[in-house]
């Protein structure tokens, strides 16, 4: 079998699709032109209110076979896939491609209809179940394809992804189909996840349960782009956007990591006036933030813009003046929906705009540096997010890949083990993001520095860092618990990596035993 | 010849492209899909930044009998255009298509680069000298096509026009090519004109005189889209947006059509809450919206929404709280800019979303009522904007068609003399607006109401409003000056008047003497 640049066995084709080898972080130059969606007209007084979803989906023109497209904003508080999903089968419609941003454990009863052949196809983040279940095998007609926030803007925008119908769940819209995310009672923050679904898509459907008068504003969603406005009952559930990651952890090892990561790039020479950094919303990056937040009031230092999935931490500081603009992906909590409203500098973003390899430049390109997470390490500084040690595809990319590829400075923090298992492998289960575009990975037990970077060992060093190499950080781990189980693959592809230019960075195969 | 819908001769092709005779306001269905720009991608760290215009235009690979498009929103202080057409002299290229939004007095100075074959298209509304210039025949290699804001949107979209090299002038820009048009020391409005030309150019350059740190927000023009940013000494004199037409009218006459034209959208019942409207920039609307504003604020009407071309008298509708947003496609003013900045209902939008036929609806449709100028109208109630009874070409479309096509209620106010010169005539000398979309007409002398809206007819007989037909109207107008003199026309086209969906509903010829 043919492998890739990092050795990683890709099969030719997949489902008869070929796939290709992923060559480099930034090898593909792309040929073509940007995909656009069919050409029409209504004329004025054209009435766009579908009575109900199951009216607009016979009026959509769905049919088996096709590709429905989602936004995952609502994250683990979505009610619209499955009320979707679930009005496909009762038209009766089958054999559709699922093409979400990202599931989420609340899309767990999915499995019914992937087992009833509802849906064969998925493509997107896998968070938790159904990632579970599609990782025991056999289950859809071809194994999932999971891309980053940049790589879906991308593939969307290249044509590699046709969606036949775009179902954009919206908590305000007005009847002429102009929708945001930040507005009404149930607000998620901005959707311009869905804004290339909604220009690409042969048919677009707006759903929402806040139906104001026009015009909605703003437009992130735009009613030149949108077939038709459907009003259920409720389209999602905010308390499922804040996930139990999303509060500044207390573990002492994580602490220390934070820490470590944070006085990194400060010897760095990189917190400093005009920076941008960006920082996740998992537990050592918000403790990296604070730390992070009281250095720079402590030394004076501006930062020219922060890059979110936002939280309120972040909020804080935009608005006591550290952070200059936010430019904003996707809001983490309340206090982030509502700077939306009212902050001139709180600017949100399509992934188009933070993540697309095929543009002339995003803003993850603009970080000075980035501290990110990780599932596991290796030696080549490969990083995996995507699967656990045990195989399970149980995690999305995120924006893992672009911010990597992206920031000055890219920092994996990550602890050596988590509970018995070491985190340091030989090679990582799955490669998400290459160890080319990474910098530094930092653990409880020091700083590994990525050979080609030596300029930042001499700094590191010189802040009197403890640099070691993974190597040393590995067999410590492992002098505790030993090297860890490892599963045997068999042959069977379960879920496709794609790298956010397209090409294939790594399979994830089935789980057949335990060497 | 073969006549249009209208019984205008419209030539079956011109320079070899084939022209599609207007059919009737609504009847063109589009087909294809959207059109999009090249796929390309750069790296982190890569400089966008020229040292010149003239390295910009070199690296932009631009040569001999390529489109060159622009955006108007420096009205008549824009500098670019002049600069860039230098630079391209200087590089000895010529053969140009230029194609920008449209061209002003200032623009006079491109008549030498005509002459010297530097320029021998040009597409985009032709305001004063250079419309004055090829009225004369002779000048260009193809006779320039006139479009609508919404046609011209629509013709990048869809591809009719393909843009080589797109110049874009920011008040504000970044170094990695996020730009805007309402903060620097120049600013001009939003510069949404020239988002499809980012979009769909093969090559995009922003030129400024503001470079900022990244990221200039907001970015309406995005850093995906552009390939480099330049900065010269001044993009333009926001002092030129500014005209003579921005003032309220003090003429009897005008005023009292103000006031027939806000008396009657009242009387048809559409002065109410939640309605939304737009009013132009010239003497006669802006003495309408001071009228409007009185009986809102009498009446305790709140309008839902109001289209721009905005103007401070909008703006303070806005503040007052008798508007709840404007949607803005254009600032005429400093108040309409500087309320850009920090009214968070004061939307900007883009021409496709104001205007475009291709689309799933657009903000004009929307709209209740409109008062909208004119040159001339005719006995089918057909409106001219584009020529004066002489003949001249020397006005663009700008939003003509679109606003006519979408309100509900679409009123031209004119006068029924300009000096001794009829206004309302058998034929109009052009037609730029056909009569089918055209509700009512307001002159000193009364209303007409066209036929098909006998409803209109009744209310505003009922209010006691002078209703009136337009032949009455022009006798009583003659009788004082008599027919006026017509103009006699040879056969060369010297410029072809586009419906908003990419037909052609008229064309101007050459005038060869009087009748």
């Amino acid at each position: 079998m043919p492998t890739n640049a990092l050795g990683r066995e890709i099969p030719e084709e997949l489902g008869g699709r070929p796939l290709r080898p992923y060559q480099g972080a930034f090898v593909t130059v792309p040929a073509g032109r940007r995909a656009g969606g069919p050409l029409k007209t209504i004329r004025p007084g054209a009435d766009k209110v579908a009575p109900s979803l199951e009216e607009a989906i016979r009026r959509s023109g769905l049919r088996d076979g096709m590709t429905i497209s989602f936004h995952h904003c609502f994250r683990d508080g979505d009610r619209l896939v499955l009320q979707v999903v679930d009005a496909c089968t009762q038209l009766g419609i089958g054999d559709l491609r699922l093409f979400a941003t990202a599931l989420f454990p609340c899309h767990e009863p999915l499995v019914r209809y992937i087992q009833e052949g509802v849906l064969t196809r998925i493509e997107g983040s896998l968070n938790g179940p159904i990632g579970a279940f599609v990782s025991q095998g056999g289950k859809l007609r071809e194994p999932p394809i999971l891309r980053s926030h940049g790589g879906r803007w991308r593939a969307v925008a290249c044509g590699e992804v046709g969606i036949d119908v775009a179902f954009i769940a919206a908590s305000e819209a007005d009847p002429y189909g102009n929708a945001n995310g930040i507005n009404g009672p149930h607000a998620c923050g901005p959707i311009s996840f869905s804004v290339i679904d909604s220009w690409c898509a042969d048919h677009a459907v707006v759903v929402t349960d806040h139906l104001a008068p026009y015009p909605a504003v703003p437009p992130t969603i735009e009613q030149g782009y949108v077939d038709q406005v459907v009003v259920v009952d409720q389209v999602g559930d905010p308390a499922g956007i804040v996930t139990g990651t999303l509060r500044i952890t207390r573990s002492p090892t994580q602490l220390k990591i934070a820490d470590l990561a944070v006085r990194a790039v400060e010897a760095a020479g990189l917190v400093r006036n005009g920076m941008g950094f960006q920082a996740g919303a998992g537990g050592i990056s918000l403790a990296a933030l604070e730390l992070l937040t009281r250095r720079m009031r402590a030394t004076g230092v501006r930062a020219a813009f922060a890059i979110g999935g936002t939280t309120r931490y972040l909020v804080a500081m935009l608005n006591e003046g550290l952070v200059g603009t936010i430019l904003d992906g996707q809001a983490f909590d309340e206090e982030a929906i509502a700077s939306h409203r009212t902050h001139p500098r709180h600017q949100p973003m399509t992934p188009g705009f933070y993540a697309d390899y095929n543009s002339l430049g995003c803003a993850t390109y603009m970080l000075d540096f980035a501290f990110l997470g990780g599932t596991e390490v290796d030696l080549e500084f490969n990083v995996n997010v995507n699967t656990h040690s045990d195989g399970q595809l149980l995690h999305g990319i995120g924006g893992h890949q672009d911010v990597a590829s992206g920031a000055g400075v890219t920092v994996i923090t990550l602890p050596t083990l988590r509970g018995r298992v070491p985190m340091i492998r030989d090679q990582v289960t799955t490669v998400t993001t290459p160890g080319e575009v990474i910098d530094l990975v930092v653990t409880e037990r020091g700083i590994a520095v990525n050979p080609r970077r030596a300029d930042l060992a001499a700094d590191l060093r010189r802040a009197g860092l403890p640099v070691r190499t993974l190597t040393e950080m590995k067999e410590e781990a492992e002098r505790l618990v030993g090297a860890g189980k490892k599963p045997l693959f068999g042959d069977e592809v379960v879920g496709v990596i794609q790298w956010r230019d397209g090409t294939v960075i790594d399979v994830v195969r089935k789980v057949e035993g335990w060497q």
